[in-house]
């Protein structure tokens, strides 16, 4: 999507490097970065340049390219590419995209010589690339309908709230939860969107406000208390959500306060659509109660930073007396009955095994 | 309650002036603050050194008891009494407590020779401090029970959360919502207690949990988001909850984000209470709706402050990009079928227009 006009992936080729936007530093500085070697790949990944499922698994794809180029000037050049691909594969060692990314780029070099290697690499890293940003672009085009239809059927701009960042920076581009909106700003379908600041880390606030901005999508941001107030006054028409895991069943598992949203969207009747990409499925899984949830630091709680004014470096402050006990669990779970569909590459089916097992017969 | 095993009011006589706790400077800072003069006792009132409906109203009652110091020690003491009497009704021309405060005194004093009136005054002031405590410490008394009750059926802490502060230092002392709290740690009874923070002005993170701290009760602090998920995993037992404002039917008007809370609390069958003094109901509304909401400050919203390491002074940060637009509604409206009940000085009933005229005949 475009930052200052300027159409942007959130990763790309550059020459024989690799480029990402370095979103630890967003809202703030928007700083482009050059990954010139896999130690650098690997830091821009594990220190949280890069963030979000899209994101990773392409920057670990171009991640691989830079590890070819490396692995060729060695004496031996198929043990190096694979402890650089161990090296890669160990810096989130949860985030799945990674793993398999990084597996693709070997499985498909396995069989030619070194010399060809980073020819090959550089074209899947950018078929990687492409493919996360098609599904997005696919989400858009799916969910751009449901905006349309509520502003046909409406005066002013169609209201979608939003929770935490699925935006295009944890993407390649478009991202999930926004791809719907982009697509329908992009048709001229007037849009305004909520957004959820998302507490403890602010993603929204600090990521999703931003790459709105950028973009020229109206928007305004509320603390995570307010969306229940405002679906009350009728100024939501529709929430969309990305989300981290959903089951097989269709329970989604996103940042922590998602539950609450899905909730007063129900008590309002105000439609809850979730976007994902299937690689977000987890398809062994049926009960989403069963996903466990990470507990983070409590210092993400009593202590946020921000920018002081006439400063250009962030500054972190304390919220709470000294000393005080904070729990943070980072996710909770949507249950099934409380979505009213999800917004995938392949259209729309409701958060059910059978209506996934329908979409995706080769994959469920 | 307890500052540092010692107990405290919010506000008290001393000598010939009052003494308050400055508001402002908590958590990181426990001041007391002498108000010599009218002019002192209305900073301190509209500044918002003190806040909250029953704290204001005693701090005013009090403020009363200088003005009658220095009115007599005017020329025209009677007209003296009434312009300083205007004064402080301005600070806070929304405040139902210090309006009632303010003519309380002043209908006291009327048949009076000017020369009695700081010895009637000061009396009254205890008076109007010592009943806002005692509806305090009755609602604690009613609420007791129900945590009792939960505690003699489970192993372990009985698990309450509360959202904003209806604490001690929102009155003169216990607190509506902490005060059953209070009067269970008191009796022996193992509480603990989930602490919201309550963007955007965060008063669970820098009130609530200094309070509870200082007198001694285990707490956590949560994200405003967590709630839902901690009742989802059994992890709270209990909600209670202040209120700004409570029809006569039963709809409350409190802090934003409450309403979320109590859908959550109605999705876990966990109870939800509400709690209140007498003078927080407006007997004159029935539909929660009506109750106008105030927009606050974008700022509220985009900026924070706290204290940086090592230093004394708080610093304001921003957490936005740069002319991010906010909305910042300050309360919400939980309706009626939401609230398991209403605590109050007279007892408990349920949140509906029958069962409150039945608790409270003379006023309703």
């Amino acid at each position: 999507m475009n930052i200052d006009g300027q159409p942007f992936r959130t990763v790309w080729a550059q020459d024989d490097y690799v480029q990402i936007i370095d979103q630890r530093e967003l809202p703030f500085h928007c700083v482009t970065e050059d990954l010139k070697t896999v130690d650098q790949v690997a830091r821009a990944i594990s220190d949280m340049h890069v963030r979000g499922a899209g994101c990773i698994g392409a920057t670990a794809g171009y991640g691989m390219w830079i590890a070819t180029q490396e692995a060729a000037r060695s004496s031996d050049p198929t043990n190096r590419l694979n402890d650089l691909a161990t090296q890669l594969l160990e810096t989130r060692p949860t985030a799945v995209n990674l793993r398999w990314a990084v597996e693709r780029q070997l499985e498909s070099l396995r069989s030619l010589s070194p010399e060809t290697w980073a020819e090959h690499a550089l074209e899947l890293a950018n078929t990687i690339a492409d493919e996360d940003a098609a599904a997005c672009a696919q989400i858009g085009q799916h969910g751009l309908p449901l905006i349309r239809e509520i502003a046909e059927q409406k005066e002013g701009p169609v209201n979608v709230l939003t929770h935490c960042n699925a935006g295009w920076l944890a993407f390649v581009d478009h991202g999930s939860a926004t791809a719907p909106i982009y697509a329908a700003h992009d048709a001229g379908i007037p849009v305004h969107v909520w957004v959820d600041e998302t507490r403890p880390r602010n993603q929204g606030a600090r990521l999703t406000a931003w790459e709105l901005k950028q973009h020229g999508v109206p928007h305004t941001l509320i603390v995570d208390n307010a969306g229940g107030h405002l679906m009350q006054r009728g100024q939501v028409d529709l929430v969309i959500t990305g989300t981290d895991r959903t089951t097989r069943s269709g329970d989604v598992a996103n940042k922590i306060g998602t539950y609450l949203k899905a909730l007063a969207a129900r008590d309002n009747d105000v439609p809850f659509y979730v976007a994902l990409p299937s690689s977000t499925f987890d398809w062994k899984l049926a009960d989403g109660f069963a996903i466990p949830i990470e507990e983070r630091s409590p210092s993400e709680v009593t202590s946020i930073s921000g920018l002081r004014d006439k400063e250009t470096t962030e500054t972190s402050i304390h919220l709470t007396p000294q000393e005080c006990m904070a729990a943070n669990p980072a996710f909770d779970v949507t249950p099934k009955h409380l979505v009213t569909g999800l917004i995938t590459e392949r259209g729309i089916c409701n958060a059910s095994e059978d209506a996934i097992a329908q979409l995706y017969p080769d994959l469920a």
